[in-house]
Order: structure tokens, then C-alpha cells, then sequence
């Protein structure tokens, strides 16, 4: 069972809207079994919206059609789809109540333009939008399903919730699809494929494997489908636990797990605080982590050290180390991660020093160049990357490093 | 001249992913002069991208791919478009030596999969990609260009602002658009609406306005179209300084200003340093000013002061202050503020100090409520903000209003 889902609006076709809507209906209709063959943004006209539609039901069973409901000039949607099913508008005495209620709550007064929002396609049945005034419609043509729904996301969200994946499940009790990803940090994407090539070869037809690389992160997405759940969930179990056996040390979590996330639940769990000294991160670390609601718990605070001076008076750097190794260095990277632990009195500690770019470049420390240190009371752990020349992917790929090198140390 | 653009990837299609780049890519092509009839997210499967291609080359002039040119199985682009044009892959020396040098900047070893991303259709001109070992492809068929691109989102930007845009440019010289955008900071998107009314109505019908809100700023997109490009300039700015005369205290910048850049620049002018005391904000601040290159020539570093210890400790905040006002109160962040003047000896800084949220309110004290304040060497501002309750929006908001208060204050 497939699906293609039509977002009308010039909004989206300008780029000054981005279509989540899209994203997140195709989410849902993944986690009932029905699988999106395309999704196809198009402006408010009557020829395009037909010629979609034409395209759609020659290669999908549902199409889930958002936008142009509104009750002004430019919302087309509910005309064109009655002159394509050859049907008439037709005032719904049920839509009108449900449009009179709505008004009633919100003590407003209905105008002859919302009367009008009552009028129905003869031909379709009229979806409840407990959030608004224009009702969803539900039409059957040729053994295809139509569904029109407003583009406003929480009127089109509960109208999915409440109605419409409802039906589409008892309807079309089909196919279950699955899908677990797999995060690893510390090799990029080529390399990755590389190690886990025979791997990936070895996969069965029905599980595909897709990389997804953020800066600093490749995910792997794995997905299969059929129809028992359990058996599919067990087949995929098997193959993510011989994926573990070959990247144990590169994989640091599943599905939406981050990293901030992950180091917290660690800490909270052990009873253990942290504290960071960034010079070439400047305070991303310790965003990321205090993003995690609660995190004070944990975290008690970070010295950003931007020059040599608060380097050497807040973190105790020797003043000689960076003159003997310069400010990029393991040995001034060390000092900074000891500093922090001292200064905030914590169990564990990140330092970082870099050069993020684009200027500060030198023959000897290229752009990229990092340091990074994490350290324990009794343990320190450091490394040196070399990434590559983009300011704002150096401090993002410097900052999930160094948090994996605290994930591993703790 | 018009385009459509055809997004391949599986993770589009099940919801993982939102479609910003085919968002981006619109924009871009909308201030070139070029519309987009259409975007089209399609599966990484053959079929589904020939069929894409025959129907996209029907409706418009300029097709523009992206995704599935990476160097793993999964990605098939290059094949499924080397068989569509009937040409066939040939390795370029060119490309292989732009790979080869990213490589080694990065001090990574070639793999034999690198190297095949330097095959490229022999009827495709190669586009540089200074950022990553897939180059673009530029075909030209039957009058139709069609372009193929990386999915990778800062891959993909840069050859198109350096590359495709330009020669799109000099193709298809059209009609002009111009976009002009207002960046206000201070109220939200209603409270602005109304206080412009009568500006908005009195807009003429060739220039549209567009409210583009985002955490703590408000943005105004004016778009108009001719033929004349000095002269849409002109009544552009005319109706701009209109509205620079009823809201001149809420503008801070113009288009893709930012005011971490605008903060740098006026430091960098007056030559003075900056310093920073985040509590609520949690390095969110001093990450936004390091984001700017340079930034070490006026940023001198921030105590991130997560817990009261580190407040009392490391900024002088008075224990007794905390106890009788409450950490989130004026009196604290003042001395948050003077601590980190004096500590950092910087002629400003900005301090933080809220419940972020979603835990930690109190009935006298609700989720949002933060307090900020900027200091000169004789003189410091300070102000409540009442935010709202969600986490990441309270810190970026309390950002945002920071350095637009450091900004006045400056």
C-alpha cells in the first residue's frame, strides 16, 4: 500500500515556507504500514493541481492532499477538487455545526464567508477539524483514496490523528515497516562503508541500509518491512548486533539519542559532575549540554577562555607551555581540562583548543587543527583531529568528539 | 524561465529528514529571476528518478537534483542519470585532484571509493564541490539543463551560490526581483503587525510583505518584481525608510545581518573587548559571538556559572544577594555582570539569568521569567523578560535580547 502526498501553496514553491507538514504526515503514514512513493510541492492553479492528481493516482492507492482550504481568494483546492470528480458543492449541515461550535468557543461571530467553509464536495464525506474552519474531505474514485486537509500543521495534525490514520489502518491493514538507526562517531562516511562493507553486503533483500552524515556523526538507518512485526524486529536485532560486533567503539547510540543527552543520563545515573574549558568551541559545548532540561544537576559550568590571558589566570595554563608548543597544543589542552576540574570542582572535565578557521591558519597548524582533552581526577584522556576549513563544522565536529571522549572515559 | 527541483533520498519519504534544501534552493532561484514550478521528493530508486526526469523536463527548463552522489551503495544518482543521458562514466582528472587535496588537508587517507567519485558521465560538465568528494554535474539535453548536486546541505549551498547561480544568471537573464529584509527585534509578530497597518496598507500592489518570524526577532521580507532595477531600489527604500521612521527603536539590521556580526563589528570599530556570565543561557551566547570569525580579537571569554557555588565563586555574586532575591533577580545579574567585567577586564559584558524551563517555576517565578543585563565600566542596563515556556526558544530568546541590548548600550 503507497501513498503520494500534494502540499499546494505558492508559499512553499518561493522557499519562504519549508514543508514540514510533508515530513511529518509521511512519519506517520510510515509508522501505520503505508509507504510514501512521493511527496510533490505545487503552486495554487487549477491546471497543476489536476495534472498532479492525474500523476499521483496512476502510481499511488492514497493521496493525502494539504493547503488551499482557506476561505480566501487564493484558496482554490476545494473548486478544483469538485470540478475533478465531477461533483457540486453542497452545503453539510454536519461541517456547519461543527464551523458554528468552533465560533461559539472562541466568541466570535460567523460571517457568510465561514457559512460558505460548510460547503462539501457531493461526492466526498466531510473529516471533522476540531482546530478550524475548513473540514477535511475524504473522496473514493476508481478504487484510489483522495484526502484533502487544510495546510495549517496543528488543524491538519489532529484531523491525521483523530480521523484519518484511523481509517487508513482498519482500511488498509497492510505491510508494517521498521526502522532502527544506528549513530556512530569518529569515522566519516567513506571509511565507515569500508569497514562494514561485507556487512552491508550480507544484508537480505528486504533490509535497506541508508548513511546519514552530520557534521561529526554518520547514522545508519536501517529499515525492513513485511508482515510480522516481531520477526522483523527480531531479523533487524540480529543484524544491529553484527554491526556491533565489527564498530563497537564507533556507535554511541539508536534513533534520536544525542550525545548531550546521553553523557547527562550518565552522570545523573553515577552521581557525577562536569565541568568544560573551551577555547576553539566558545561556549558550543556547554550550550549543548545545557540544552538538556535538568542538566544543573550535573553541570556546573564552563570557563570560555578566548585569549591567552584568561588561559593562563582562570585555568592555570603555563604561560612557557604556550610559548614552547603554542596555544594548539596537548600540552596547553591538558592544562585547561585540569584547570576546569579544579576550578569548578568536578569529577570530569572537556577542554578544547583550535584552530576553527577561516584565518589562523599556519604551515605547521593548519585550519582544522584541534586539541581536544577529557579529563577524570585520576585520568586524562587526549587526542588531536584534523578537521576540515569550516568555522561552524570544526566547533560542531569538535564539540560531538569531545563529548563521545567523555561518553567512553565515563 | 522556470525550474523544477527533484530532492532523491529515502529519508525524505518516510520523514526523517525535512526538505530544507529544496526550501533553499527555491529562494535562491526566486532572487535570481527563476520560479519554481515544482519540488518533488522521490525514493533512491531508478525507475522513480527516469520517471521524475521525464515529467519534470515536460514543465520546465532548468531541473536541479539533489541527493544519492555519495560514495556508498545506497546512492545511485550517477548511475540511474549516466544511463539516462546514454553516457557513460569517465574518470576525471580534475575532479580526482580536488578530492585528493580535501583529503589531504584533512591528513585522511584516499580509498579506493573515493576515488570512483571522480568518474564522472562523460556528457556532464563536473561542478566543483570545495567541500566534500562528490562533484555536481551539469547536463544540457533537448534545451533542458539539468544539474545534480550533493544532498549534503553545505556542499550542495556552496556550489550553487559559487557556480550554478552565477551561470543561471548569465543563461537566463530575466525579469528582476528584489527582496529587501527588516530585521526587528523587541515584540512579537501581532504587536508588530499592528503597529504597521497603516505602513502595510499603504503598500503598493507591486511590493509584498512577508512576516518571517523566528525566536526573539521578527523579520520582514519586502519582495517586488519589474524590469528596472534602479528603480524598484528606490521605492523599495522609500517605503523602508517609512517604516525605519515609525519602528526605528525595534530594527537592527537588514537582510542577512545578524547581531553577533553587528555587536563584533561595532568592538572591532571602537576597539573594545567583550565579556560574558551566562547562567540561563548556558554558553549560548558566547557560542553566537565565537561563530564569528575574528571573533578573538574582541571576545575575551565567559564564565558559564551553572550552579550558585560557581556564581558566588567565580563572579563575586554575594551569597546573601541570592538568598534574599532569589537567583533569577535583578540584584544577581547585576553582579554577574560587574563580576565578569572585573574578572575578564573587558570594557562590556552581557550576563544572563532565567528558568529556562520546562522545570524549576514557581508561582511567584513562572518557566520564561529571566533576567539580563549589560555593563559598561560606568554604566549597566538591566531588564525582566517574561518568555514562554519552551527551553530551547527561552535560551535563544534571552541570546537575541542580549545582544541587542549590548548593541543600544554600545
Amino acid at each position: 500500500m503507497n501513498a503520494e502526498i500534494i502540499s499546494i501553496g505558492d508559499e512553499l514553491l518561493i522557499g519562504q515556507v519549508i514543508n514540514t507538514n510533508a515530513s511529518w504526515i509521511a512519519q506517520q503514514l510510515n509508522l501505520t504500514g503505508v509507504q510514501v512513493y512521493q511527496i510533490t510541492a505545487i503552486s495554487d492553479n487549477n491546471e497543476h493541481i489536476r495534472d498532479a492528481l492525474d500523476a499521483a493516482r496512476a502510481k499511488s492507492d492514497i493521496i493525502l492532499i494539504t493547503g488551499g482550504l482557506g476561505p480566501t481568494k487564493d484558496d482554490i483546492t476545494k473548486q478544483c477538487l469538485c470540478d475533478y470528480f465531477n461533483t457540486c458543492l453542497k452545503f453539510n449541515q454536519e461541517a456547519y455545526d461543527q464551523i458554528k461550535e468552533l465560533f461559539h468557543i472562541r466568541g466570535l461571530k460567523l460571517t457568510d464567508r465561514n457559512k460558505k467553509q460548510a460547503e462539501i464536495p457531493e461526492a466526498s464525506i466531510p473529516i471533522k477539524n476540531v482546530n478550524g474552519t475548513a473540514p477535511g474531505m475524504w473522496f473514493e474514485d476508481k478504487g484510489k483514496v483522495f484526502i484533502s486537509m487544510p495546510g495549517v500543521p496543528f488543524e491538519m495534525k489532529s484531523m491525521m490523528t483523530d480521523h484519518i490514520l484511523p481509517k487508513l489502518r482498519d482500511r488498509f491493514s497492510s505491510e508494517i515497516i521498521i526502522h532502527k538507526t544506528v549513530l556512530t562517531q569518529g569515522v566519516g562516511e567513506s571509511w565507515l562503508a569500508e569497514m562494514i562493507s561485507d556487512w552491508e553486503n550480507d544484508l537480505p533483500d528486504n533490509i535497506k541500509l541508508a548513511y546519514l552524515p552530520q557534521p561529526g556523526i554518520v547514522r545508519l538507518r536501517l529499515t525492513t518491512n513485511g508482515n510480522d512485526k516481531k520477526e522483523l524486529k527480531i531479523i533487524l536485532e540480529k543484524h544491529i548486533s553484527q554491526l556491533n560486533e565489527i564498530i563497537s567503539d564507533l556507535i554511541f547510540g539508536y534513533d534520536d539519542d544525542t550525545l548531550e543527552e546521553l553523557v547527562g543520563k550518565i552522570l545523573r545515573t553515577k552521581d557525577k559532575t562536569l565541568s568544560t574549558a573551551e577555547s576553539c568551541t566558545g561556549g558550543y559545548i556547554s550550550h549543548l549540554i545545557t540544552s538538556i532540561p535538568g542538566s544543573s544537576d550535573y553541570y556546573r559550568g564552563s570557563v570560555i577562555a578566548y585569549s591567552n590571558e584568561i588561559k593562563e589566570r582562570e585555568l592555570g595554563v603555563k604561560k612557557q607551555s604556550m610559548i614552547d608548543h603554542g596555544v594548539v597544543s596537548e600540552e596547553v589542552v591538558v592544562q585547561m581540562a585540569q584547570g576546569a576540574l579544579g576550578k569548578f570542582n568536578t569529577d570530569y572535565s572537556i577542554a578544547t583548543s583550535g584552530i576553527a578557521g577561516p584565518g589562523g591558519g599556519t604551515d605547521e597548524k593548519t585550519v582544522g587543527t584541534t586539541w581536544i582533552a577529557v579529563a577524570a581526577r585520576d585520568k586524562i584522556i587526549t587526542k588531536k583531529y584534523l578537521f576540515g576549513e569550516n568555522r561552524e563544522r570544526n566547533i560542531r565536529k569538535t564539540a560531538v568528539t569531545g563529548l563521545n571522549m567523555l561518553r567512553k572515559l565515563i
